[in-house]
């Protein structure tokens, strides 16, 4: 009885070497975690479940990252600065080492990129898809967490980076469309977390776009009390048909910023982003009323068929 | 697009009057937690799968409340103080709405006995087995937190309650032994954490009995570099018959504190054990040297078949 099972060896191999100081080399029932002095605290997590979330053929280091920048996307748009993790992975018996190693290598990749550890975890089996769930912990000056609500009537609508492409690119990978380069499936499969643009001195309210532009802009609207205007023309959407148009808007899987600005802000805002190399866009603006409407260049509102990804 | 979709209402209608104050009743990317002043954060995270960790028909109620209480279970063990969780649940699309209510409502109930509120979550599909996941946070003073090393040679070993009861339910639930009353199926399915005995003050090491007693004491032993004889005639096992001893022992699911004492704070430990109404029992001790050894009451060392549960 002096040989641990296969289970902690799995984790010995692959996931103590990403464990941070308080995660006590994974060998403890808890982890610790002493907060940065008078900070608050940010938490938030997501589940990832094999052919929910990621395609069953999905490399495996990519599947981590992705798990991982799902949830660092969140803390971005909450203003948070990314603390640790905790991680559980519920994988079918027969799963190769070489995908946990993987799997395990680019979590190690995007831990020196993002610059935090893991804290602790729990790794079971399943008859079922690999289901993964991820817990990140950031932090805040006292305060200053942006929230969903805030947006003022006049605020302009902005977006980082582009619109659509992680949905084109579920889609390409399902071979509806052409995707020479591999681009579009790039971005479904690694998300670009854009930490440190959302202050509360530049935004008045933030989310991050997952579930599709329309509906994620409709919580902000919702939470804010006002309705929104946005122009497909402004739309920072790639370059494909316009029969592509509502896969865009609706189909999720960006995790990119959304946020209100106020005007005078504008400058301010630009300047960020373009100091942290993050591409911004103003899209739309809010609006006393209520709903979402996408306007084309007549000013006429665009009927949409679906709001957005719901899992129920 | 006023309307939020499925999901949001499944999530309010069940999930948000879990909500505690930090988790902006559901409606933000992230939760904000206030750590309390002066204390340092414990963080556990565990997984419960559908057809591994609970079974298909166990009722819903019972599955959120072991769901939580197997993560208290390791705060208790850390000698820490409940403060929220967050939580996600992969589920399939064709889950009745009142299996959420009914695992919302065991929630609820658990949430009013341990003084704890949900502060975040994560609600997806899946096309598997129901998947879910729960984050749970607790503080100790600096310092203060109880680890699985530091047991010293001449160290008794203790455990709570009873060892095996959840083994053998699941056994029973199966039909492979009696369970007259249905005892040991309401051990399987509704461990009881023990929390407020694990002190710095009583014990020196400690952690939870969940992969089989033999396992786990050897997760103490080699983080103390010792060795373990236990006593089978000490072993607070249910009153079945010695053919059920190994699994006993080696079954899991028990969600008992197993830790060390040292013996000039037996009587302090048994009186703290008594004021918080949990039963101890001292079933061996810890030695130099390694393994752990099993004895039967002429000393002899039992042979056992297998050590304990690893998911691979």
């Amino acid at each position: 009885m002096t040989e641990a099972p296969a289970e902690f060896g799995l984790i010995a191999r692959h996931f103590r070497p990403l464990a941070g100081p308080g995660a006590l080399d994974l060998l403890d029932d808890a982890a610790l975690l002493l907060p940065p002095p008078g900070r608050e605290l940010v938490l938030t997590v997501d589940a990832m479940v094999e052919g929910v979330h990621f395609l069953p053929d999905d490399p495996a280091d990519l599947v981590g990252r992705k798990l991982l920048r799902v949830n660092l996307s969140d803390l971005a748009a909450k203003g948070a600065v990314p603390l640790g993790y905790l991680m559980t992975v519920s994988a079918r018996r027969d799963t190769p080492e070489s995908w946990f190693a993987a799997f395990a290598a680019g979590l190690a990749q995007d831990q020196l990129t993002f610059g935090i550890k893991l804290l602790g975890g729990d790794t079971t089996s399943t008859p079922g898809p690999l289901s993964l769930s991820l817990t990140a912990l950031g932090h805040v000056a006292p305060g200053a967490m942006v929230r969903r609500a805030g947006a003022q009537p006049g605020d302009g609508i902005w977006v980082t980076g582009t619109i659509g492409a992680g949905a084109l690119g579920l889609r390409a990978l399902r071979g509806d469309l052409p995707d020479p380069g591999g681009t579009l499936a790039a971005r479904y499969r690694l998300p670009e977390p854009r930490l440190g643009l959302a202050r509360p001195e530049l935004v008045r309210a933030c989310m991050d776009v997952s579930d599709g532009l329309v509906q994620d802009l409709g919580h902000l609207c919702r939470a804010a009390g006002l309705g929104a205007a946005i122009e497909a023309d402004l739309l920072p959407c790639p370059p494909v048909g316009p029969e592509w148009f509502e896969t865009c808007i609706t189909g999720g899987d960006d995790y990119e910023l959304l946020f209100a600005v106020a005007p005078e802000r504008c400058a301010a805002l630009v300047a960020a982003a373009a100091s942290l190399r993050i591409a911004v866009t103003r899209i739309g603006a809010f609006h006393r009323g209520e709903g979402v409407r996408v306007l084309d260049a007549s000013g006429a509102t665009l009927p949409l068929r679906r709001g957005g990804w719901s899992h129920f």
